[in-house]
């Protein structure tokens, strides 16, 4: 088990390096009857794709998806759908310098430590385009969410000391800016930053935010498997994300009860909360409020400043990492937390499917 | 499946609600040959007792915990431990307000909401009293863990505006002072505070943190199950936890790469790290560096103010809730961290024992 | 992992020795809603406990179960049900001689090689007493199956050369006979052939054979996780069964294709099967008609005859088994048989929920 | 969930459908440091090719496997591996009959009922194309398990009458004789069977045999996931087998325990078995005697004989099956079984790893 799996009744099993001939996803459990094409999964694949802008890689990657098997006559046929995008642009030669020296921020000594080698090109199997997988299999999710009123929305928060202001929130700006931002003045004023650390042969964190609307009260499990318990999970996992935040996150930890309590209130014959500080999760189950969940991404380890490190034969030694690299991680990132969020709200949303004998009853109807 | 289980090879699966019989768990999964006695779990079950301090609930629990399985002769047979602790002091008249009225902050309207009906008594499976049998599966595991030289320590870092300082470090503190904090003085400011919220009515989060040592390079998956996503999900899954931190947390979404990154460094024949601001775990793999997670603790949603809520006919009406609860859950609350940290490093360091193939032909060697 | 959790959505797990304090099961994933007494899982457990007849252990098993968590008002509450059967009548001193020697048949060798120790009081784990968490768990997924229209029936088919005549079917007769056979004639024939093996110290084998009825069309998932698939694992995993056969189970490989294919033909407006060769179950997927499934029963291996063994220490040495056995275990596995194909089956059908987008936008209307 | 995961451990999903662009298989936890190439992998596809023998179809398949990622420098990096073979042959047009119609003894129907669509292209997943998933990946566990000193070899047992003499049995024969029997007369007499068969429009059943030597006592675990009952589920699990026995297998039901208890006896200071008639099994948990397990065949249950049937609208109709079908599967699947076997065993053995602390202990030595 090398824990590439997520999910127990929609369940993805990803796989694929860097470098490798192609990258994937299979998902196992996806529900018949949804009409599906390359495209739907495609558009999510671009918004992980490197822009045009100085920010971005100016590596060229089309990484374009097929889909291999589980879709007949344009609808999905409760089979496995099986997701690939081939490797074409990789140039083997760009990461020599990996092979022996273990970058710092970087999982290379890890993965020596851990299996005795590794495939050292563009960083493998701990490359950022690991998650192509984890996104076609989040556009899908997101699809079926959408047939039940169900909606994500992940957007950049903050990049290093630059952060949007709610007011100024516009969605568009947020497939359109290149940091994902939405608020296109704090989009300018975090590019003046980056271009800042740029220049200082540097790298930026950030934050990122993804609101999901539409879950109905009632999805989650109330002890390991809680619906903040999954999401953390799905958060974390990805690379670079260092912290998970719920609703008010870590300000609940200076707060007080009669603050950080939501009341309940009836709202036109429908239970609601007043406020939203819990992010829509109380014991681990949706309350019907809005879910809020936020990211924190480390700034890239891969900089062009020279750095101490160590390579295989322990010796120290200094590396300045070559080649490509994004100052920031967080705007490609967006897509990636938006569906790894989706992954874990539809799988919590279809274990739910059985939690009361009326819902056996109601499905096996005897006539 | 309503998510009570938690491992892949040490697995544990809790039951059991505030007022019911008994709660427990069953541990699947525990190596034969662990020398292991009921004191061995008491003692960690003490830990999350309430004290005989101001600020503990005055509630007196017993909270003997009784081995029913899977130890013989004083060693785990590895079968099944099955863990138990019966409720002694509950009293089901103190609690039946809750029974028609959702508590705000409380999983009350979310169990109805999924489940049709609940177990209103005490929070039922929501109660803090869930946790005994994830503390004495912890306590399990911390004995494995201690075995190959790993070693758990969980604190208070901080409640409401009060942290502790370092440099003020005292261990001993941690088990004898009231809040679980690691420095005296900031304990008594803690005290102070604490008792301020209690005058008004109110209460307090906090932050914990567990410090996590000896675990060698190598353990965690580096895609889904990556370490500090199984950490995430087991601290995320506590009652209460709204953030879950690694490392330096959500400060790296502020730093730049060259503060961020940890150059390694040979140490006497050792790769080890100059700084750890990734909290000992790189790309999902520990790094052999102390693992370092926090939680953010919301305030105890029980407070005696009365509060705006609606009841179980959605008529909106304010409860002001009565009986026994402590103004913050932080100190009772460190144990079970500890525990939940354990597990989830026991397991990962199970499911690393075949890792590479040299590990499978060294244990079944054929001679 | 010692491998005490079978299924997915209905999850259970047991623990427990033949002379540990208790034996039971956690069943996680209960449906909220189901009226649920001791007094239903009682039934279930007197069937398997031994009869006052003379082929039974006279061993008086009261076998009471406690339910510990999970009911609330006479009602399931969706969390798990802890269920509880205290040991009471064991006498460790019954059992010395096991200590040193490994039983011909039995697992005492198989549990030193795998744990370098053993429970050997009554043969510890793999007692049949471990059947007592299956079968209270099979209690509880045989209502939940009641509710929708699918209902079991297990009996003997089989003892030593003695077969039932289906002629004959009486279904009280399972009941109320010592065999558990369904005919009360081969019955009789049954006791005669028993007798004649305790009086030459030996024991006998048989088969049972279970009928489920009202599965709807459908059930099951047409990989791995087949129906028939589960049930081979379900039904093979009670000690001393070592064959598994769905409908014409053996007989198949003798057979040719225009035999042993079932017509379909249109039975009042519903798909049916002109025969039931195939026992219910095409491509892993039930097909409407009964699923039938046998199970092949070893001869119970403590015999009162002298046999050939080795102790701990390798030497050759002489056993002959004392205390009280049973000369055929297949009475009472029968409930065990029907306790097993109601877990798989139940959770097949829960599995099936969401097999269609349909099934999800049915169930989350959005109004 | 649609059921495509095996193991726990050593984890393969397969996807892919007969008509669809491609098949294949990720296996995850494959350990790190094998050699892999795909001619590892092609030797095992190609023995469930299509022979170029009278019984076989002449369909032409080329069935090109290649590895997309988890290797690297000609070894397993411990990351997922990804297996693909692309179809190439397959012609729509030959199964549009299908469409509307349901064949008995195939799953079509069952799929309608259970997704309310299908690709019925050549039986969609259904069809024996599924398992080229399962023999890849069953290529990979053999050879790692070569590595431990166990092997496995399945072989045809038996086709409608004929049986192999075990007095001939030949080794060599199970590669190159078309039945894969290991006895050549027996091959001969099948033959002019199964030519019997295709002239009377009929196909066979029959039996598959495979026998793993070299599994050490103490693999396999005593209650759910028994080594015979994960075996169990193995082999049921692939299309058409209807019956599973372990060691003697249904002539236990006939047994006396003097008869089919096996002696433990001392053998040059192993403990070994005289006898065994327990397939190398005992409690779930192997006993280091040769494993043996039997599959039991349906015919083939596309025959060119005209068959009552319904069509989508519940008419009765007739259909005759056209097109290309081999008058028995078994020899096809034989490699199937073997490689099931191996995918049951190596997970076992992965999971043994943990079993007792001092296993733990050396592995996690402190120096």
């Amino acid at each position: 088990m090398a824990g590439s799996t997520f999910g127990t009744l929609f369940k993805i099993t990803t796989w694929g390096e860097s470098h490798g001939k192609a990258l994937g996803v299979v998902i196992d459990g996806c529900p018949a009857g949804l009409p599906l094409c390359e495209e739907d999964i495609q558009t999510y694949l671009d918004r992980r794709k490197p822009g045009q802008t100085s920010i971005a890689t100016p590596r060229k990657e089309s990484d374009m998806v097929e889909i291999l098997s589980g879709v007949f006559e344009g609808l999905t046929t409760g089979t496995p759908l099986s997701l690939m995008v081939r490797n074409t642009s990789q140039k083997s030669s760009d990461y020599s310098e990996i092979a022996s020296c273990y970058r710092p921020g970087h999982a290379d000594y890890c993965f020596d430590a851990k299996y005795g080698l590794r495939d050292y090109r563009g960083g493998g199997r701990s490359s950022g385009r690991e998650t192509i997988g984890r996104v076609a299999a989040g556009a899908v999710a997101a699809k079926i969410l959408s047939t039940i009123g169900i909606t994500l929305r992940a957007y950049t928060k903050s990049i290093g000391p630059v952060s949007i202001d709610m007011s100024n929130f516009d969605p568009e700006a947020i497939l359109t800016c290149a940091t994902c931002m939405p608020d296109r003045t704090a989009d300018q004023k975090a590019m003046d930053y980056l271009k800042e650390c740029m220049r200082d042969k540097d790298s930026s964190g950030g934050v990122i935010e993804c609101v999901i609307e539409g879950v109905p009260a009632g999805v989650g499990d109330p002890v390991f498997d809680k619906l903040d318990g999954d999401l953390a999970k799905a958060i974390m996992s990805i690379g670079a994300v260092k912290a998970v935040e719920i609703g008010d996150g870590t300000s609940v930890s200076q707060a007080r009860g009669s603050q950080n309590n939501d009341p309940f209130v009836n709202v036109e014959g429908i239970v609601s909360k007043k406020t939203n500080h819990a992010g829509g999760i109380l014991g681990g189950i949706s309350d019907g409020s809005p879910i809020i969940v936020r990211a924190h991404v480390k700034p890239t380890p891969s900089i062009f400043s020279p750095q101490e490190t160590v390579n295989a034969r322990k010796e120290n030694v200094e590396i300045a990492i070559k080649g490509r690299h994004d100052p920031v991680v967080v705007p490609r990132a967006v897509v990636v937390v938006e569906s790894m969020a989706a992954l874990a709200i539809l799988d919590a949303c279809m274990r739910n499917m059985t939690a009361r004998l009326s819902y056996l009853t109601d499905f096996y109807k005897i006539e």
